[in-house]
């Protein structure tokens, strides 16, 4: 059965270009749909919902039910990593993440081993979601970038600008160079048994790389998803890897060509032009809705979506919102830009 | 009396260039003073302090005491200009600012008659700063860009990425781009007046520019700056204008050659090497040292001191940071700092 998602993530500079684009949205399952909802408030905390493969399994199906998107991802979190390293993770709704920051004696104290063992329920998930997808559907598995996990360990939470992790990566460059090695060597364990128990595809999501100078861009998320990139193609060869160095600007170019990656994603502030012009030749674009757009609806969702439809055009691309969906936003908007990239 | 910075920033391309560079710090007169604290805290509320001509004189001239820079920066908040057009603004402490979030109906109803008047001890302060004012140090006057000042009218307060505010611009485009145009207009009325004042320069903060998207930044930060640089040339065509778009990356290069500012401040992901080829030609580059450097110490900041140096040595150029200080940092750092820049 032919995958169009994949077909694409798959496809070369010189491959003929599939047209309308396959789409998917980040954070497709999530709290804007009822449906979500309904099955979080079954679940105890939001980790037991990450953990229950009977519970990730559904939540990851829903949008595909309700919109028949050529991809499912996983539903998970990026900080099940910290918490399978035996880090306190917690989700206080309303609130967000809390984590105990880390201290610089802890990080040489954190092991690997077991980790993997912890993310067991995470290998069911995927591997029930995959029996139980259409077989036309892409399955992505997923993690976030070691810097981006790296930001929540020190700060314990969520802010503005990360600043508390970036005066900590300073004043503690070695410690904070093990972390950012440590969560590398996990992220590329963590992808490959996500694709041994059945995704498609894996993404990286680095949603803080635009925070950073460029020294810093260079060790803490660069290099690391060389070694990601690197470590998961030699197990892995034909399991294509998207990048998703949110915000990173100036930076794209550079981490699209030197990481190897198969397909970037594009935040809503890249501009679509500019991406096929210097990253097209290198990778698969994906993107680049701004998720406002999607919320406001109307003549601002239009343009957005002719606009992205127009400039991609011609281009190995998978249409998908630059950031993720917000629970705010009106399913019926969904099923607007939906329709509207299917009819190209 | 020969003023370091004000000639630097007159100067053009084929100008000698001055080394050491003259140095300021945005935010420079704040919480990271005992001495600001002392005086914070005879004022009733923030903005009790930013409307008394003495104290803001006073706060403003601390840290010239102090340290010497090269310029003094009016204390006072983007934030006046919408108390000025009479939107409710209040300043919680630990809390941030809060304002009565606009309707759509009010924006159409806002006036700039009168709002100066509201801002005659903004200029009185000026004309005082002035006045104490050592000669050899530059004065700058400053006001929030459009977009920046509207995304807190709108949302009410500050918010990670803005987005009450991109959705409200998005539904309510026609009477977004109506506020944008009031306070375009009262902008360049309020720097005109800043400089009248005394102020021998003037900087426009664009502290949110990086959240947009391309069509966005275009109407919502482009082309205001555009007609502020214009209306301000027009009536003071020798006061040289900063334009600060933090964030704008992709963007910076046309920014600065199709405003016509005279200089551009570099927030600190935006790399010097970067800024010097594309932008050196067309403005003098200020900034760009990553705060949460200063607030490290150490190697961390005499290493990102000595990389911009060097990067920067040959080009017309102002040392700065990339962002506002912030409270935490150690007052020694910062005299550390100033040395190693005038050490050259």
């Amino acid at each position: 059965m032919n995958k169009r998602l994949l077909q694409v993530l798959r496809s070369g500079p010189e491959d003929e270009v599939l047209w309308p684009p396959p789409i998917w949205m980040m954070r497709q399952a999530g709290r804007y749909l009822p449906e979500y909802k309904a099955t979080r408030a079954e679940a105890g905390s939001f980790l037991d919902l990450c953990y229950s493969p009977k519970l990730a399994t559904e939540v990851t199906l829903q949008p595909i039910r309700r919109f028949g998107f050529d991809a499912a991802i996983l539903f998970s979190d990026i900080l099940v990593v910290p918490d399978a390293l035996g880090r306190k993770v917690t989700f206080e709704p309303g609130v967000g993440p809390r984590l105990d920051p880390i201290k610089v004696s802890e990080i040489s104290e954190l092991t690997i081993a077991g980790a993997l063992d912890h993310l067991k329920p995470v290998f069911q998930a995927v591997n029930d979601i995959r029996a139980a997808l259409p077989p036309e559907v892409t399955l992505l598995g997923f993690c976030g970038a070691p810097w981006t996990v790296a930001t929540y360990m020190v700060a314990g939470r969520g802010t503005p600008d990360q600043a508390p992790t970036r005066v900590f990566a300073h004043q503690h460059r070695t410690a904070f160079l093990n972390l950012i090695g440590i969560l590398t060597e996990i992220s590329i364990d963590y992808l490959c048994a996500q694709i041994e128990a059945g995704a498609d595809a894996v993404q990286v999501f680095d949603s803080w790389s635009g925070i950073l100078g460029e020294s810093d861009f260079n060790d803490f998320c660069l290099d690391p998803m060389k070694r990601i990139v690197a470590g998961v193609k030699q197990r892995h060869p034909d399991t294509p890897i998207i990048g998703f160095p949110k915000g990173a600007s100036l930076h794209y170019e550079r981490y699209v060509r030197e990481t190897g990656i198969d397909c970037v994603g594009l935040d809503w502030t890249y501009p679509m032009k500019l991406a096929r012009e210097r990253l097209g030749g290198h990778a698969v674009l994906q993107g680049n809705l701004d998720p406002t757009r999607l919320v406001a609806g109307g003549d601002a969702l239009r343009e957005g979506v002719a606009t992205i439809l127009s400039e991609a055009k011609g281009s190995r691309f998978i249409f998908n919102l630059g950031h993720g969906i917000t629970p705010e936003t009106p399913i019926d908007h969904v099923a607007e830009m939906i329709a509207q990239v299917r009819a190209g």
